[in-house]
């Protein structure tokens, strides 16, 4: 079976990833550059994990009209990507129905390669609140691609980790051997993580919680004790 | 109302153009280059359509990664585009769910116009037999978008020439004071329509059928005797 996975470079992709590899006898690997503020960075990870899972082909797309789009701090030089804060609501760090892009180009690739698997990594609880995370989009979306593509195509749409804290991910990355070392999640900056954005903090306190040391470093000092 | 218009250049998307023009307060036209062989003439033909409407504001995305995806005579310069026949199934200009990447785009936009509407010339009779043409598509992809985007965002395609035949279509267009001159639909030539594609034969049959000369030129001689 052939999967083509989503892979950002961050800690959910990458998991997914490492689930793929182990569920695929043909991995692919898709990643968007969209003007993001830490494209080099997000890439150079993608790069990294390309060579560690070495799929059988890789698609590097450049959807910069995502940024000509604009509506969110990652993109949007305008806005900036503020301090993470636990208050309501969707973050401004949403880029407007970026994840709808993501599986649409994966379709578009995947009807092409006669791939019958896209995974994400889409976390709808424990994450940033962006609605185009939750569940009951991909089961939607899945439908409206099976009813928009040939039919000789079935495309599932899998989302192994969307009801997992990130704590039980990272636990999972390190029992499937993932090389949590070269994922990239912070927002703000290209070499040396912030630990402050929205994405650090997220990510810190997983570690924090399932008890293991996040391999990389930080700007800031990170009280490590459990 | 702000609606949003997928513009491609043909009748179809002007004939669309022109329903949308009486249904909504604003316009805003979208148009997508996708390494086509046409590009250039399409794009010559929104911009006089743009000319013609004078939307509130116009977005032209570049969406080459289709190319580099495949899988259609209409992208891929291996593939030939062929001369129109007449047997069942899924013709190789089929760009792999070219329309659902068109909305998706759209819903970014529109999440970040606040725009309500969504209009696309799909057409699923009397077409060219492509999946992401089909109705079922668009009631399935609207629920998706409305479960992926935030829950302010109400957005509603509208496909309002999807059960027209051709030649209903043009005497629509007819009625609304459509440009018809202005529109491409050749998928072959850049200067004169060939009169020989998938695209051109159904547009000569259907301004046929509706006893109406099209108003552009061709490069074979074609009989407008009614």
């Amino acid at each position: 079976m052939k999967g083509i996975v989503l892979v950002s470079g961050g800690i959910d992709s990458l998991v997914t990833a490492a689930i793929a590899d182990k569920e695929c006898d043909e991995l692919y690997f898709l990643h968007l550059n969209y003007g993001q503020k830490t494209e080099t960075r997000e890439m150079r990870a993608f790069r990294q994990l390309t060579k560690h899972y070495q799929p059988k082909d890789v698609l590097v797309v450049d959807v910069s009209y995502l940024k000509q789009i604009g509506g969110s701090s990652l993109v949007d030089d305008n806005l900036e990507i503020k301090d993470f804060d636990d208050s309501e609501g969707v973050p401004n760090s949403y880029v407007p129905f970026r994840n709808g892009h993501l599986v649409t180009i994966a379709t578009s690739w995947a009807e092409v390669l006669g791939a019958e698997r896209i995974y994400i990594g889409a976390v709808e609880e424990d994450s940033s609140g962006y609605p185009d995370c939750r569940e009951s989009f991909y089961i939607a979306l899945e439908k409206a691609i099976n009813a928009g593509t040939k039919d000789e195509t079935n495309i599932k749409i899998c989302t192994p980790i969307i009801h997992k804290r990130k704590s039980e991910t990272i636990k999972i990355g390190m029992e499937l051997g993932a090389p949590l070392e070269l994922s990239w999640s912070c927002y703000r900056n290209n070499e040396v993580a912030c630990g402050k954005c929205d994405s650090c903090v997220l990510r810190i306190n997983s570690f924090k919680e399932a008890k293991i040391r996040d391999p990389i470093d930080y700007e800031i000092k990170i009280d490590w004790d459990f």
